[in-house]
């Protein structure tokens, strides 16, 4: 469904997930008048502390999701694997930003993949592997080295696999699980940078500035803004998220993952969501990623994407969490904790944006 | 109580009070990984809606008060009207700040006067009153016009009448209830400001930009920063704050106005809380008014009151609300709406700021 017009204050957002990203919406929305009601089948969701309302059930639940869909205004979601039979349910009963479409292209690399070459996007050379003779086909043609990704249900590194000269393309297979996968060619970049692109109801757009991405152990560990790269290559990714958001007919907040390279610009990932790589909004800008999104699913006039300040956003993985007493005391340097009661390796508790004001 | 070490992520946080002060404060503490549990008497309190808990009780309810304590590792307050009864029951149970002395001095007009005056401010002149004789003989003092103010549950121009040539005692001392009151002398002023100050458990003190403001029907309307004073009465009205928070051994952020005179400046009211004079401090500092507070109520390390913009703040009253849709659509402004299901005339329903980036 869509929204007739724009939803006054005391309406509600319904939100599919909650963590730390549906979390920071919630806040968001209570700062415009607007409620949160937070559906997650996690019983200690970092995102019910700070929301109106929620619903701990599976995602498959369909009479948890009827009852959910007519206690709010509008859905959304702050994760794409959210399951296609669930966002489709929802959205014949209430309106689902941004939506069905994006959501089953941005949930399988493969269709996502396919939908960037089609609109003439740069991507990683790629083939459909279904099998093992696949594989070997595709490998044939992409060479080495490669990687070989699941089609689904991966993030931060999970479900994938490098194939380098000697690796065995069985044991690779075997090792994502022999499930419907793509094999993509390495992308030699010199950077990784990320577009946050907003678009509303009306159509109007806004894009951040460029954020340029640091990884580690696959997971984001620094997003520095702006991106050390040149005005027209910046001019370029802007125009690619907003294109992309066009072409998508697309109503809320989205993060494009590119690689720079020698030869321009490779489109790696969309996110049809609020994205770590935007976190850096929340205090260098007068209207966050998270205000934008919130903005834009509640048919409200999309803001200025404009920045006041230079920024570094780093996540705190982990027991890096523990070091909040030294970040607390730091110059220019904002805190953002998720209150995950416990810092598992790996897991995401929080980050920081330390700025650089443009003048004193 | 005192509160013995800093508080860690995920530590909650207890107020007194859910209103759009409580409401805010919880937002703050909620970026910095703590919760908060509101108390309030209404069942409806807007504070409720972004928080991980909350007890709907009176402020007297001693069972109520005694489950709440042990709930939550320290305990303060989004008004000054607490009764006394009350923070001293939970003082004996938890650590409570800005705490029980600040609260004595700024809900009793003449102990706040009596203070202020002792500490060698300057201060409207003022006189007991207790009785009809008592208003005659300090009009004969003070003389005309002045200001007939209960002592105490004085906010927005409530509690209080003018005396005027023409006006007679006995109907000024009944139209007040006949209650103990304070006689304050008309000050003559160019310009209100007030000083939003923070003092952290370490004795530093951080004072933000000083607000001019302006007042329409008693309530606030705008308050504008920087007030267009002279940097020597800005210097000399920080420290006023600076001194005041010393004094008192105070810790959280407290707001006090003062008049700017032909004689200079004159104190006239301590609220020892955050105060709605600072909500600007929310779009145009890295830390706002309400992450100071948690910040300093929780023992961390206060954060600079450094602000990167020029602003003025306005208060969404009652119907003003209304506009949401067109304020929304304004560049360089940030909408607060406060959650509230009705909005009355005088009431604080949201506030916007808008602002002048200092370059672009």
């Amino acid at each position: 469904m869509r929204l007739s017009k724009p939803l006054p204050p005391n309406s509600t957002i319904g939100i599919l997930g909650g963590g730390q990203l549906g979390r920071m919406l919630s806040l968001a929305a209570a700062r415009l008048g607007l409620k949160c009601h937070i559906y997650a089948p996690e019983a200690d969701s970092p995102a019910f502390q700070v929301s109106a309302a929620h619903t701990v059930a599976s995602y498959e639940d369909e009479a948890a999701l009827a009852r959910f869909a007519k206690q709010v205004d509008v859905v959304t979601y702050e994760f794409e694997n959210v399951p296609a039979t669930t966002a489709v349910f929802l959205d014949s009963r209430v309106p689902l930003y941004p939506g069905v479409k994006a959501l089953a292209i941005a949930q399988d690399r493969l269709a996502e993949k396919t939908f960037l070459a089609g609109e003439g996007f740069e991507v990683a050379p790629f083939a459909a592997v279904d099998s093992l003779a696949d594989l070997e086909t595709a490998l044939a043609h992409i060479g080495r080295p490669a990687i070989l990704k699941t089609r689904r249900f991966g993030y931060d590194g999970k479900g994938q696999v490098k194939i380098l000269e000697g690796t065995s393309p069985g044991e690779a297979f075997e090792a994502i699980g022999g499930v419907p996968a793509i094999l993509e060619g390495f992308v030699a970049f010199e950077r990784e940078i990320s577009v946050i692109a907003a678009r509303g109801m009306d159509r109007s757009v806004a894009v951040y500035d460029v954020p340029e991405n640091v990884h580690r152990n696959h997971i984001l560990h620094t997003s520095t803004v702006p991106a050390m790269i040149s005005p027209e290559t910046t001019r370029q990714a802007q125009h690619i998220g907003d294109t992309i958001v066009s072409v998508l007919d697309y109503v809320g907040v989205i993060g494009i993952e590119m690689f720079v390279t020698a030869d321009g610009l490779v489109v790696n990932e969309l996110a049809p969501r609020v994205h770590n790589s935007g976190h850096w909004t929340m205090d260098a800008c007068l209207v966050s990623q998270f205000e934008q999104h919130v903005r834009a699913i509640s048919g409200w006039a999309i803001g200025s994407p404009a920045s006041h300040s230079d920024v570094v956003m780093t996540n705190l993985i982990g027991d890096d969490v523990n070091r909040w007493g030294d970040l607390s005391e730091e110059p220019n340097t904002a805190i953002h904790l998720y209150g995950k009661s416990e810092a598992r390796p790996g897991r995401k508790m929080g980050h920081i944006n330390r700025l650089t004001p443009r003048q004193s």
